[in-house]
C-alpha cells in the first residue's frame, strides 16, 4: 500500500494533514493533560464522548503520523500510550485553539480554567509544562528537577473551579 | 432546524468543534495570506486542489460560525468573504500549525518561508498582521498607518524563494 504524498507544500497544510480532523487534537488533550494512556481511559473518560471506533481509527492514525507510541501490551493489559516528540510539539497548538475557543464561545468555568491558565502563561509555561511531558513520556529528565509541576497546578486550579 | 451545542464545555473542543476537519483552516489561510475573497479565487487558486463541493460547504460553515462574513452579491458579481474579528483571531493558531509542520514535515521552500517568518516574527509580527486583516477585512485603520505591511513583506520573501 502506497501512501499518498502531502497535498501541498506547505508547513500548515501538513499540520492540518496530521491534526484536521473532530478528534485527533481532543485525543492528544486527554493524553496531554488528562495523563490518559489507555484506551479505555480515553474512551470512558471522555467528556465529548468518543465512540469507540473512531477512537480506535484515531489513536491507529495518530500513531502512523509519528505523534503517539503504543507500548506492547503485557499479560492481561493492552498497550498504553505515549507522546513521542512531536506530539508533545503540539501543545502550543492546543494553547492557541483554547485561547481562541476562550474568546469566541462559552464553556464550563472548570474546563476554562484551565485554557486561562495556559493562554496567560506564555511562552514560559508552554516550556516548563513540555518539559514535564518528555520526563513522563520520553523519560528524559526535567533541566530542574525541583520545579513544581505545571500539570499538578493546572488539575488543582480545574478541582477547585 | 435546532442546532446541537458544544460536545463539552472546553475551550479547546470549542475550537475544534468550529475548525477540526481537513479543510477549514486551509480556506481560511487563503483568505487571510493570499487575499482570496471570491469563491472563484478559492477554488482555483487552491494550493491543495480543494474541491468545489467541499469548498462550498466549507465557506457556509465558517459563515454560521461566525469566522467569514458574505458581502451581497452584485450585478454579475457573486458575493465576496471577508474575515471577522473571530477570523482574524485564528492567526495564532494557523502559526502554531504552521511551526510544527516545519519541525515535523518536509515541504517546499516558497511555502515554508512564509511559515518560518510567522514562526520567527513572534507575537509582535502577529499582532502586526492582525492589525493589517482588520483594516483590510473590517475598514478599522491601522494603529501607524506608515508601518511597513507584514503582508507584503510576507508575499515578497515567498516570491524570493
Amino acid at each position: 500500500m502506497t501512501t499518498a504524498g502531502p497535498r501541498s507544500g506547505c508547513a500548515i497544510n501538513a499540520a492540518v494533514e496530521a491534526l484536521g480532523d473532530p478528534w485527533s487534537l481532543i485525543v492528544l488533550r486527554d493524553v496531554m493533560f488528562g495523563n490518559r494512556r489507555s484506551f479505555r481511559e480515553l474512551l470512558t473518560r471522555s467528556d465529548e464522548g468518543i465512540a469507540s471506533n473512531i477512537l480506535s481509527s484515531r489513536l491507529r492514525s495518530l500513531v502512523a503520523a509519528g505523534l503517539l507510541t503504543k507500548a506492547e501490551s503485557t499479560r492481561g493489559r493492552r498497550g498504553s500510550y505515549s507522546l513521542t516528540e512531536a506530539g508533545i510539539q503540539t501543545l502550543p497548538i492546543l494553547v492557541a485553539m483554547g485561547t481562541w475557543g476562550l474568546a469566541h464561545r462559552d464553556g464550563t468555568p472548570q474546563l476554562r480554567i484551565r485554557a486561562e491558565l495556559l493562554r496567560d502563561g506564555g511562552p514560559d509555561l508552554v516550556e516548563r509544562l513540555s518539559e514535564e511531558l518528555r520526563e513522563i513520556h520520553l523519560g528524559i529528565a526535567r533541566p530542574d528537577p525541583d520545579a513544581p509541576r505545571v500539570a499538578e497546578a493546572l488539575a488543582e486550579a480545574a478541582a477547585r473551579a
